[in-house]
């Protein structure tokens, strides 16, 4: 039996659309029968965070970052075009009437095809994020993590 | 006999100066024997624009895109020290002085050299771009193209 | 006994929070025994400056990239969040409160780890940066060194 094709990305950035491409490739790549993995790390964790406040306690810095960031998958910003928040209105729109799949729906189907959601505990402890505030059924862990995952990957990409 | 290596980069990025990172290692693991395959998504199509305008038919919003992104390699921004259109400018002098080679003819070369330009048709859609507004002799796929010759690939990069 | 895995990084941004992503991950994957190579390019040679100014002569357009650039890894901005410069100093100052380790000391420990760092040649020919002006006991090469050290690597990323 042929051992399982691999495919690893690790998610840095915190914008729409390179959220977007992380997980058309890691359905993708799923969808080929690979075993894939995303780490989340740095701003790429707002991709995992719900989109309601979660009663925990925090520092001043952490609050900061909290309120700065965007949170979760659909209050992101585009890399490109922005706008004041016209680019992703327009993207959005684009998508719909395309019929493309909006970003929260791509991440229910990367966790409908066991894809890893994992996420960096060092980067949620920087920013100060917490484990209620992001998403359920995803994993914990640090770089070690990623490397243990990715050292065995036929494809291993950077967000 | 041994199997070719292979190198497979998606562009991602709409920037003169990620483009021409993308086509320099690109040229460069083709001239080590690679085969190549560069992946064009999003504001990375934009390299694979002509110049001049193609008669086709649009909806609103995807000519709105038509005129917000660059038209063609030579025409986009750089992704630091953009200041209004000097960066560019700057870079563009500097590489003339230096006898290195602008996009287009890095884009030549690629094609000179086999290198596989595949524009992501999903994108495509989304951003409205249309087949004669792209480059002749370039191939057409979607993520599962990508993940086809990427499988066995050595090098697999997102730009 | 087996070989042993490889991991190799390119480096192309000037900004801190990547360029940190960059530097943990090869520290990361030099702790599970991997040979790493991080080839900077383009802004990413902004890491390797040294902060002091260097007494070399230039040309005006190398001068003015020379100035604009940050000088060394402790200068640089952040991707998302710079807000004029508040956004680094934010970075520091929770990096400091949760003991995580600056980019100057990740850039030392990646050099006791015997992590090979390649500045590009290319670029710094561009850019009109020259070795005096880069931290002692690095490597110079062009893509030819990065393809060659990267074709039999585990994990290939671009940041």
């Amino acid at each position: 039996m042929a051992e399982k094709k691999r495919t690893t990305i690790i998610l840095f950035s915190g914008e729409y659309d390179k959220a977007m491409a992380a997980y058309i490739i890691a359905n993708g790549a799923a969808a080929y029968d690979h075993e894939v993995t995303i780490f989340h790390t740095f701003w790429g964790l707002n991709a995992l965070r719900k989109d309601n406040q979660a009663p925990v306690k925090k520092g001043f810095l952490e609050k900061m970052f909290g309120k700065m960031m965007p949170r979760g998958a659909d209050k992101m910003g585009l890399s490109k075009m922005n706008y004041l928040g016209m680019g992703p209105k327009m993207m959005k729109q684009v998508m719909k009437k395309h019929n493309a799949m909006p970003l929260p729906d791509l991440i229910s189907m990367a966790q409908e095809q066991d894809i890893k959601l994992l996420a960096c505990t060092m980067t949620m402890d920087l920013l100060g994020l917490q484990k209620e505030e992001l998403l359920d059924n995803i994993e914990y862990g640090g770089v070690g993590a990623y490397v243990g995952d990715s050292e065995d990957a036929n494809i291993t990409l950077f967000i």
